[in-house]
């Protein structure tokens, strides 16, 4: 059942028309080269730091890539020199198309939890994070690239109805994590995310922005630069002022993982190591392989 | 002051021209004949069953109603092969006008808790189903009929003004229990909750749109037919997935109810049963009985 | 860095053409008459208070005030003839510019700690009125004045973009308390209120509407008349049904301060006592100062 949903989505995400980014699942082209796959540009007269993803062809959040997303995002953190955060991809049409299949498919159970911790770290570091922090989305954005992006203070999009951003696990035959459903609960209210999550919605960025996924659409050219712009009105506000109040409204969601972690792992590798999801993650590669052919 | 605010009451809902379905209460004909209340109808092609109402003259919430309308939802939660319900009425003009007033005037202790427990019943198999559930609401819904259009995970009503939904208690002397509360909060949020219920308001098809009660407004003679492809929509969904995250968002909710059943009920007899909201039910009903006549 | 901002913040709001209300702090004339500084007309053929607050030059929230305030409250509270209750002020373009800084600076901890029980009191009193409370807000609105207008139950604001709403209290490089937080979300989401908060925003009197940070907006000689007009639609609410819901949506938030009242008096007194805030305090009076000059 779950092979021929897989394969039902994806045939009507094609008819819909969106960009192919694999979605929510990607399948990275393995690559033995060590180059960051992550760039980081401080300004130190601004103290704005741009974060900017270039791992084609999608930006897949592999191990690899999230361990060196999280190093620099502490690096980041450690610097009183750098006030705030944009997060941005060098890729066409893609921020981010989410966590890496590869991490999950034929993998022991101990490297499936390695993965899954850094994923929380990931969350962790960025929804918690003493920086303001843009999420300056220039292309799709479903799945892991979606949590990313709300883990942020801020969210702007390119205004192109081709790109979309979403939880949309549930379409895979997957479940979203609490975790992941608080923070869209946070950003879109209760009822919106109900629906997003029951029925595993990509919204195209018109429509996210409607239900409050992103803040602001801009033309696809100036994201960058309205979220420079943005950052200066976050950084006019007292630091400190600013991050006791954020932590004042996300602690809570913060503090539910941090009890609930290694449960939380314990859950994740069980469910994806079972016989019926590896198989369905098969599939799901095969197709994305056939796709590309 | 009740019984002159329940005259109050019902004079302006009639000079706002609605629909006269007795708001909140309903006065039932009684009927001694014992054809069903409720008719049932299971596609197995599709997987969708489709639960028609047909207890003239408003779908009241009675006891046998209530019992009847528990025995068909959990034979078709048990049914392999029903994966979507559709509810709706076979009624001109109201989808349900509620609980039945009949079981609350000059009833026993005993059979008011029996009563309220079905109430529960209801509500519990509804919010916490495992198949996919819409309402298609066809009429005027208020008070117990607006409970079980939020229990449902999709709302779509008739684009008619003259129809009106909403929980109206307050409007009667009486009051929303807290699972009542928590499930309308969860669908439209906590400010537009606290005016409603504070208020009592009914709201018309378009309002209820607009605040979030319903999802969709649709041609009267297409309510059905939407719900039908809407459900197709949702049945695409990998069903595992979509029921852990179903449970995922509204666990906490239901779990609130069942660990404080008996209580609720203790509640609700304990107020039902007061000699001044007694003598409040009966001025209703003889005014219900002489706007019949 | 506080100073800064502080003398940063001033002059974009001056920048952006709003009344010139002094933010979030107000510094009031010193006045050692006796003169009441709220005025109160109950109209016992209707059951409605009008509290008027008339302390120039902007009703700032001084203990005094406040104290006022309250008993002027609870009179109402008891007075059973007493249904509802307005709150307007008299004077021109300023509802309340919130607490009074004179209170905090160059006060000792016992002063400083008495003065936050008075606001903890007045939000308590408020929040939690039995009597239907409106604000009739015809003017600016930060800080405190916005605690105010969020304590009641509906808020009708006059349509005048240069008048504005909003606890701003981060723009100074202060943290508003977790109650102010806390009804804030239950006013206008967990979204919203992040944004809002974060980036201490002050609201012009559309945008505030958009947000629901307030329910209306009605031409400046028309605040209280509506607001008249509208008590009357809440009052024809039995009061007992009304005063349960308003209860059973309010009381946790409420139930929340009331355990933690001692630590939040600690946690203010340590904070504005700190050489720091009372320096940053201290600038900000001399810029208040040489803005009259």
């Amino acid at each position: 059942i779950v092979n021929s949903l897989l394969l039902y989505y994806l045939s009507i995400h094609s008819r819909h028309g969106r960009e192919c980014v694999s979605p929510c699942f990607s399948l990275q082209q393995r690559n033995s080269s060590t180059s960051p796959k992550i760039k980081v540009d401080l300004d130190n007269s601004t103290g704005v730091a741009v974060l900017r993803m270039q791992s084609p062809p999608v930006n897949s959040l592999s191990l690899d890539f999230l361990t060196e997303f999280c190093i620099n995002l502490e690096k980041l953190e450690m610097d009183k020199s750098c006030r705030g955060l944009i997060i941005t991809s060098t890729l066409s049409k893609v921020f981010s198309a989410g966590l890496d299949i590869m991490e999950m498919y034929g993998k022991s159970p101990e490297r499936c939890g390695e993965f899954w911790k850094a994923v929380q770290e990931m969350w962790l570091k960025l929804y918690g994070s003493n920086m303001a922090t843009i999420a300056a989305i220039n292309g799709s954005s479903p799945a892991g690239g979606c949590l990313m992006s709300i883990g942020c203070d801020y969210r702007i999009m390119a205004d192109n109805p081709r790109y979309s951003i979403g939880l949309n696990e549930t379409q895979l035959g997957i479940v979203a994590p609490f975790w992941f459903k608080d923070t869209l609960v946070n950003t879109v209210g209760n009822r919106a995310a109900e629906l997003a999550l029951e029925l595993g919605l990509l919204y195209s960025a018109p429509d996210a922005l409607k239900i409050g996924l992103v803040d602001q659409l801009v033309p696809e050219d100036q994201v960058l630069s309205t979220a420079q712009d943005t950052m200066s009105k976050w950084l006019a506000v007292p630091d400190h002022a600013r991050q006791i109040t954020k932590s004042m409204m996300r602690k809570q969601t913060i503090d539910k993982l941090l009890s609930n972690r290694e449960a939380d792992i314990t859950n994740f590798v069980s469910f994806i190591t079972k016989d019926s999801i590896q198989r369905s993650l098969r599939m799901y590669l095969e197709m994305l392989k056939s796709r590309k052919a």
